[in-house]
């Protein structure tokens, strides 16, 4: 398994990822992730969505997480858990923008127990919505051109800017 | 700040919490909850309805936490992130059950800074889908008796399991 | 129990904590802090011990925690495990500083299950050696002389920056 | 990098890191472990020492994780910050036995910087002391010979068991 590194759509499908996921992270399961129940704690999966964003949101060209980047803030998360991970587990996280308007937009996350032959199972899915600030605090920032453009292009995201 | 200890309707009033919330606890933003934004990190919240639950299930005679207790799982979660919460902040989480099936219940959460006079202000709001599960793992448990009167006569919430 | 307020000598004394503490903070261990053993994490006593300073070295006059702060990091944490803690246990942190040089001092640490009466029991002991830097990052920063005196009249703590 | 996969002592040489060295695993840091001062928080590195020590544990034949296998608590940790560590770097945990007796070890820690070329840089080194115990609560249990026999072999431990 290829850990911390992107895996596009042709990578994902050898998982038995199905579409229309083109972006994923692999990771594996630490003990310090499950809680007295033995599983996976239901806030850990928020932490693998963060995670998961700050290497998408810098190749969709949102932000280059320098000084002068727009302020990324959560305005709304949910999680549906589907079944249980464990220990030790090796998972990936996939997200790809849904839609997006002009300072906000909408997330989507799943996350899989890959196969090595066939479908793989996926064991929760999840959102976001992320909107964008100025650094200095006065007020929302626009979504850059190219981040609008990648959105578009490698997500297929809804334009609902207009 | 009375800490730790569940806050009933008059007490939540004194602090500026509307109805209907009528279970509540207070506690304090720790170092360790903020990201490093500055902030109280997304899933930090997750594990305040977390801890928020045990006592409130108990009192609502959903569960005694025995052996022989249904098991207790997360079908869902979410939360909306209204506006950030600091270190040292007191705050005040509150929680009631908005409506419940045979097997299932609709939680919905709130977090507030307390005012001394005046309207508290409600800084995230949440929710959770709640499953009973049989300890033996082989399908559903029904929600005890004294738990639907207790979601009903307590919370109002709204039966939908017929 | 009064939770996340200094507890002073006598607040000590009075849950069964002996000499020398004399400051204290109690809180109660939430699930979250629990691993897949039903016990609490070793890593969530430094939380702990983390939550324990920031209030303690603001009343040792170290420091205000505004910008022209000196910064403090930490060079060293060491925990010895006594006895197990579970979930819903109140539990105080007591803290002290031991030693202190020009530019750093030793801070120990207990956690305690306070008794109702006679004394309470000590589960947990901890220790830390705390680094004061400018924070223009340039170097060290002396220990401020009013926290130096603190140390010495409110710890007895021992002056080793001869 | 080879994330989470035991990394033997010619693989941690090509990293830069010295003997006596010969258990290692990467990982990378996650935004989730910093803290307010955009830094690893320190009780992040309990939880990678912890995460370092079951497939260890495992390999030096200490336990195998079944129903039977003795339980293993920490008596004490201790960890030395040496510098920080931030967002998104890659780094390893190398672990070792130092000593062991009858029915408890030491184990000695370091995180690394890897080096393309030249000494990996080491940020932290840690100590921890585990106990094993009898699965029902009744004493101390002996380390397994296998256990002792690949502490002594692999890792160049002291037996201090006579």
């Amino acid at each position: 398994m290829l850990y911390h590194t992107p895996l596009d759509a042709p990578a994902l499908r050898t998982l038995g990822i199905p579409e229309p996921w083109g972006f994923g992270l692999a990771d594996r399961v630490r003990f310090g992730e499950l809680d007295a129940l033995g599983h996976v704690n239901n806030a850990a999966y928020l932490t693998w969505f963060e995670s998961f964003r700050l290497p998408y949101l810098a190749a969709r060209r949102i932000t280059d997480y320098s000084p002068e980047s727009p302020r990324l803030v959560l305005r709304r998360t949910a999680c549906d858990y589907l079944a249980e991970l464990f220990a030790g587990q090796d998972y990936v996280v996939t997200g790809r923008t849904r839609a997006f308007r002009r300072t906000s937009f909408t997330m989507e996350f799943a996350v899989w127990l890959p196969a090595a032959a066939g479908a793989a199972r996926c064991t929760t899915t999840g959102e976001a919505i992320v909107v964008l600030l100025n650094w200095t605090g006065t007020g929302r920032h626009p979504i850059p051109e190219a981040g609008r453009r990648a959105f578009l292009e490698l997500d297929g995201a809804l334009d609902e800017s207009a």
